[in-house]
C-alpha cells in the first residue's frame, strides 16, 4: 500500500501541477472581497478552504464527471455559480431572504448560518436523503418528548435539596446546549443585533442564540434541520474526513452510544487502525478490497461502495438508516426502527411516548414491520458479502438477533422491579406523576439500558461480541444492576415491613 | 523518518515494477479456478489476499531466504505447493481428510476453516511454539474449570427471580460463542449440510456450530487448537498488523486485561502513537532503534528483534509467555505462570481448579519455580536494556514485584471479609455449594481483583505505573471497593444482629 | 496533503543528501567514546539520538538562525559545545560539580539524570518559563499539602482491618513513585555507590532512590525542579512528539483530568485523528492553517504559532497556565488559577491548604485576579479566533463559565450533604481530625468533585460540550452521585434515629 501511495503521489505531482492547481479555478468577485480580509483575520478558515476540494474544482466540472465517480447530485447548478470555485460568497450568499440571519456585511447580503438547504444546491440527492434520516429530527425527537424531557431534567438540572430528597430544577439554556443539543443541535434564533469593533471598524452582526452548535438536527435560521458540517467539517468539508470513524465517534463515543469503542476493538476497527494509513479515503465511487481492506461506519452505512469490477455493492445514502433493522440504543428495549423519522408522534399502547410499554411491547403501528426488518437486514448484509461467506454472515446476524432477545429479557426482568419499587412506594415513578429518573433505584435501572444493555448490542451488531460485550460496560455490569436492584429492592421492603411504612 | 519512507518507496518502484509483481509468482490451477468466481463474489476477500505476501512469494523461494530474515520455518515445502503462490486451493484444500468440514465444490474437495496444522506445513516452529502458548488451550481452561463455568453462568446466564433472589440460567450457546468465546475460542462442530442457491447455482455446504470465530483457541474441525487468523487477520495475515498494538487490544482492552489502554497511556505508547507512522512494521529481523523505537506489544512478547549490529535481542516466540513470570489477571491473585499451558489440571491445596486458594497460598507443584520466574525476567529485560540502563531497569521491576505483592494484599484482606460474610450467612458461596460470583456483595469483591487488582499490575508492568495504576480502575478503585465492602458488611450484620437473624 | 507530504520529501531528498547529513555534525570525542560502547551496549538509546535534531544541527548552527525559526533562546552557547553536535557528553558531563550523582567512568565525570538547568544551557527562556509552571512545582504541591497527604494515604496504602473499620497505613515509597508520583515527580537521592559487573569490566554506579521517573515536578539530583524528557521524549526531543496530543495523554487520560479522552472526542480531536497525516510537526513557527488545520494541546498551551503571513498568534510559552483563567479539576470547586506555582503556600479562609473552603470560599489574596482571569481568556481567544469567529468564541466561553458555576453549584450541594453526614457523626471527617477520604459516603463524594465534575468542565472549555459532559463520566454519574449520597444519608439518619445512635 505504502507503494500505491507514493506512486500516486508521483502521478499526481506529473499530471497536476499541484501547487497552480486551484489557481486555474476562478473565484468569484464576491469570494475575493471576503478573502481579502479574512485571509488575515480568519487564516485557519481560509487555509482549510483553499485546500478543499470546494475549491479545486467549479460546479461546472463536477457536474460534467460522468458514473458514479460525480459528487454532485443536482441536475444543474444556477449560472451565477456554476464557472467559479465553492468559495465563501457562493454559500454565504445563497437565498438571502431566508435566513434570519442575513446582514448587511461591506455591501454584500451575508448569512452566518449555512444550512442543508444552501447546500442543496448542488447536492440535492444528498439533501433529501438527510431529511428523511433521524439524525434530521434529532432535537424535536429528544425535545418534545415529555418523557425524555425529565430525563434531561433530572441529569442537567441544577440540584436543590427539597425536603428529605434531592430534586432537580429545569436546566437553563446553556447547559441544555453544551451538553445533549451538542450533539441533537440547538434550536437557532435572531435575538437582535450588536455593533462590534472589529479590525475593519465597527460593524454591525446579528446576535444568535443557540450559536456556536453543529448538531446533527439543529434547527436553523431558514428552518431547516440538520448541519452538513456535524461530518463534513468547515471549511474543508471533506469526504475523507466524513469517511473516517473518528467523525462518528464525536457523538458515537460515550456509554450511552458505544460504537467507536465498539468499532475500535472489533476486528474491523483493528484493520482500520493497523492499515488504514495506506487506503483511499477520498476515492468515488469506493471500492472494497482495493480503496480500504475493513469498513468504517460510512462504508455500512453511508458511502457509495462498488466491488473491484466496479459493480455497485451499495448505494449512497445520506439516510442512513435505511439498512438498519432495530434501533438498538436509548431507550430501554431495543425495538424496530421507527416508521417516520419524527418519532415525537409515538405513543405506545399506555399512551406513552415511548416505541415500546414498559413491559416491552412495541407502539404498534408505529415501527417498521418484520418484512422491512428483514429486506434492510438483506441490505446491510450486501455490504458484509464482499468480505465474508454466507455461513459467516448468517451466523453473525443470528447471534446478533439472539442478542438482542436476551439483553431486551434481563431489561424486562429488572424493569419488572423497578414497577415493583414503584408500585410499593419505595419510589416515585410514572404512577405517581413524578419524574421516574431522579432516585437511587431509578438510577440503577437506567444504568441498566442505558449503558448496559446497548453496549452488549453493540458489541454483537458491530464486533460480533467481545469484551464491550463482557466486562466493558457489558454483559457483567448489566448482571451487577440486576443483583443489585434485587438486593436493594428485599432490603427496602423487608425495611419498609420492620417499620410499618 | 519522512524521508526514508519516501526513499523506501521509490527504491521499491525502480526494483520491483510493483504492478506486475504478483503476476509473476505462478498461481495454480486450482487457485485460478477459485479467483474466477471468488473475485466477484468475495472480492474483499481476494484484493486483501493479491496484496499480501502469500500472493507475491512462492514456498520455494520463501524457502532460500537465509539467517534471520527468513519467514518460513519448514526445512521442507511438498513440492506441489513449492513453486506457486500460497493460494485459495494451497491453504483451503491441505489435508482435506483431517478436516470434518471438507466437502466437494466444484469438483474439489475443499474446507473452510484452515487450522494452524494447515499453516503448519510452512510454518512448522510457530505452530509448535504456539501449541504452548496458554492462548491456544484458552478455550478448555475456561470452558473446562468448574468456578469460572460459575462465574460464567452469573455473567451471561438469563435472569430469573427465584423466590428473594436472582439467579441466572446456564447460557446459550450463541451468548456464550458472542461473548467470552468470542477470544477464547469457540467449538466446532459440523452438524450437517445445506443446499444454497448460489450466483452458481445449488450448492450444498456443511452447517458449522460456533461459526464463526477466530478466538485465540477455537477447536478447529480437524481437532486442533487455535487461529493464526486471530492476529494475523485473514486474508492478508500480515506481519505489519501482528506487530501493531490494535491487534492485541481486540482481546485486551476490557478492565479484565486493560493492557492495550494501558500501553496506550505509557511513554511506549506515546512514543509508539506519535511516531510509528515512520516505522518499518514489515523487516524481518525487527531492529531497535532503525525500525521501531520503542516497542508494541509484539516487540516484548512475540517478535525477532535484532540490534544495530543484527545481534539477536529476542528469539521469535509464538509461545509468548516463555518472558512472562507472573500472570497478574483473571484470577483473584496474581501468581507465578502456571507449568503447563492447560491450567485446567491445576488444584489448589483445597482441591479447587485455581491457582491459589482464596487466603493467596500457592497451588504447589503446577507453578512455575522462582528460579524459572527470574529466568523468564530476565529474558524480558534483555529488550528493555536495549534502551534503558541497569539503574532503570532494575528500578521498574522492584516497583513491579512491590505492586504485585500490594496489590495481593488489599485483596487478600477484601477476601477475608468475603469469607466472613459467607461464614455469617450474608451471602451463600463455595461452602453452601452456591456460585459465588452472583450477589451484591459478591460482585464487589469480584470487582476488586477482576478489574481493579489487575489494572494496578497492568499499569506497573507496562507502563512503570501512572493513571491506570491510580485513579482510571486503579488503587483509587480498589480501597473504594475495600471500604464499601467493609461498610456492607458492617451494616448487613448489624442489621442480621438486630433482627435476630 | 498527501502530495505535500510527497513532495516535501523529494525536495529534503534533493538537497539534503540524508543519509550522510548527521555525519557532516561533527561529534566531539567524549561522545564518540559514548557511542563506541554504547552504539551496542544501548542500540534504541544512539538510534533515537542519530534521528534526532541534537545530533543534526551544532549549537552555533542554531544560533545563526534568525527570526521567528531559531529554536535556542539562550543568547549564546559555550565554546566547547557550540561547534559539535549534542552528544551524549555535552549533556551529561555538563555542570559536573551541580549534580549529586556525578561518577568517574571511564574517565570522564559523568551524571545520569540530565536536568532542566543542563538543558538551560541552550534553552535559557524555556527553562524559565517552566520554572514557572505549575507542573515543575507538582511534587511539593502534592507531597507538601497535608490534605492530599490524607488523600493519598486513603488510596496508596495498605489496608488494615482496624476494630469495625478499614483503615490504611503510610504508603511505601515504591508505591508512591509508581503511582501519584510517576506524574508529579518523585525526589532523586543518591544512597551510595554500587559495582556491577558490565560488559566492560567491573563498573562503579551511583544509587539513585526515586529512579527512574520523568515526572514533570521531579527534584533533581542538582536540586532543580523538573524533567524535559516528559514530554521531549528522550534521547530524541522531539518537538513533533510535544505537540501531539498523545504525549500529554500520559499524564492527562484518567477520570481525574481527562483532557485526552474529550479532546479526542471533539471536533478539534476528530480533525487531529482524521487529518494529521499531512500535517508539519516540526515547523517553527508554527503555522496555523498551513501546518495544522486543528489544534493539538501544545497549540493551544505551548507553542509558538503564527497565521498564514506569519504574524504571532500566540507566543511560544513553558509556562502552558499563562493563557488559563480557571483551575477546573483535581480541587473540589474549580476556581482561579493561582497566583503562585508552588500551591502549598496556599491557606484557606479555615486555615486549610485548599484554594477555596468547602462551601467554595476562594482563598482570597492566592488566586488570581478577575482582571487577570480576563487577560488570559482573551489571550486564549487569540487561537480561536484564528478559525473562529467572535460570536462563536463568546458562545462557547459564556457557556464554560456556566458550566463552571453549575457544576460548582452541584458539587456544593453535594458537599453540604457531606458536612451534615460529618456533623451528625455519619462519617468520621476533618472536625474529627479523621481522613475525610476513607469512608464510604466520603468516597461517594470525592467521585463526584474529583472525577464528574471536573469531566464536565473539561468536556465545556476543550470540547464544547459533548458526550463527556453528559454521560461519560459527566452530568448523568454527577446527580447519580448526588442522588446516592442523599439516598443514604437519609436511609443512614433513619437508621441512626431507629436504633438510639
Amino acid at each position: 500500500m505504502k507503494l500505491r501511495v507514493v506512486v500516486f503521489g508521483l502521478v499526481c505531482c506529473l499530471l497536476a501541477a499541484a501547487p497552480g492547481r486551484s489557481a486555474e479555478v476562478p473565484v468569484s468577485d464576491a469570494t475575493q472581497e471576503c478573502l481579502d480580509c479574512h485571509e488575515s483575520i480568519h487564516p485557519g478558515i481560509v487555509a482549510d478552504w483553499r485546500a478543499s476540494r470546494h475549491a479545486a474544482v467549479t460546479p461546472a466540472a463536477a457536474l460534467g464527471v460522468e458514473g458514479l465517480a460525480r459528487k454532485v447530485s443536482a441536475t444543474q447548478v444556477p449560472d451565477a455559480l456554476a464557472g467559479v470555485a465553492v468559495g465563501c460568497a457562493e454559500c454565504h450568499r445563497l437565498r438571502p431572504s431566508a435566513h434570519a440571519d442575513t446582514f448587511e456585511h461591506n455591501g454584500h447580503d451575508v448569512h452566518l448560518v449555512v444550512s442543508p438547504e444552501d447546500c442543496r444546491t448542488c447536492h440535492a440527492v444528498e439533501a433529501d436523503q438527510y431529511g428523511r434520516n433521524l439524525m434530521a429530527h434529532a432535537r424535536g425527537n429528544l425535545a418534545d418528548n415529555a418523557l425524555y424531557g425529565q430525563l434531561q431534567q433530572a441529569i442537567l438540572g441544577s440540584p436543590r435539596i427539597a425536603g428529605a430528597a434531592v430534586r432537580f430544577e429545569p436546566p437553563d439554556a446553556d447547559t441544555r446546549a453544551e451538553a445533549c443539543f451538542y450533539c441533537h443541535g440547538t434550536e437557532l434564533k435572531v435575538e437582535g443585533t450588536e455593533v462590534r469593533d472589529t479590525d475593519a471598524g465597527e460593524l454591525e452582526f446579528p446576535i444568535i442564540a443557540g450559536w456556536p452548535n453543529q448538531g446533527v438536527g439543529r434547527i436553523n435560521l431558514d428552518g431547516s434541520k440538520g448541519a452538513c458540517s456535524a461530518c463534513h467539517t468547515r471549511h474543508a468539508f471533506s469526504i475523507q474526513m466524513a469517511r473516517k470513524p473518528h467523525t462518528c465517534m464525536e457523538c458515537h463515543v460515550g456509554p450511552d452510544v458505544p460504537a467507536y469503542k465498539v468499532y475500535l476493538s472489533s476486528k474491523h476497527g483493528n484493520i482500520y487502525a493497523a492499515m488504514h494509513g495506506g487506503w483511499d479515503f477520498q476515492a468515488v465511487p469506493w471500492t472494497v478490497g482495493r480503496d480500504f481492506t475493513a469498513p468504517t461506519c460510512a462504508a455500512c452505512h453511508v458511502s457509495l461502495v462498488v466491488n473491484t469490477d466496479g459493480v455497485t455493492v451499495t448505494a449512497r445514502s445520506h439516510e442512513m438508516k435505511d439498512r438498519l433493522a432495530w434501533r438498538i440504543f436509548g431507550l430501554i428495549y431495543a425495538h424496530p426502527q421507527p416508521m417516520s423519522p419524527d418519532t415525537s408522534v409515538i405513543r405506545n399502547r399506555n399512551g406513552q411516548p415511548l416505541p415500546t410499554d414498559f413491559d416491552g411491547g412495541l407502539a404498534e403501528g408505529f415501527l417498521i414491520s418484520p418484512e422491512e426488518q428483514l429486506a434492510r437486514t438483506a441490505s446491510m448484509q450486501g455490504t458484509c458479502r464482499q468480505c465474508h461467506g454466507t455461513a459467516w454472515v448468517e451466523g453473525h446476524w443470528r447471534r446478533y438477533r439472539n442478542t438482542i432477545e436476551r439483553s431486551n429479557e434481563s431489561v424486562r426482568v429488572l424493569t419488572g422491579m423497578m414497577q415493583e419499587a414503584w408500585k410499593r412506594g419505595l419510589a416515585q415513578g410514572p404512577d405517581q406523576q413524578a419524574n421516574p429518573f431522579d432516585e437511587a433505584l431509578e438510577r440503577r435501572w437506567s444504568d441498566a439500558w442505558l449503558f448496559y444493555g446497548n453496549t452488549v448490542r453493540f458489541a454483537a451488531a458491530m464486533g460480533g461480541g467481545g469484551d464491550y460485550g463482557v466486562f466493558a460496560d457489558g454483559r457483567y455490569q448489566l448482571t451487577s444492576a440486576l443483583i443489585d436492584f434485587e438486593d436493594q429492592l428485599r432490603r427496602r421492603l423487608a425495611g419498609a415491613q420492620a417499620t410499618g411504612d
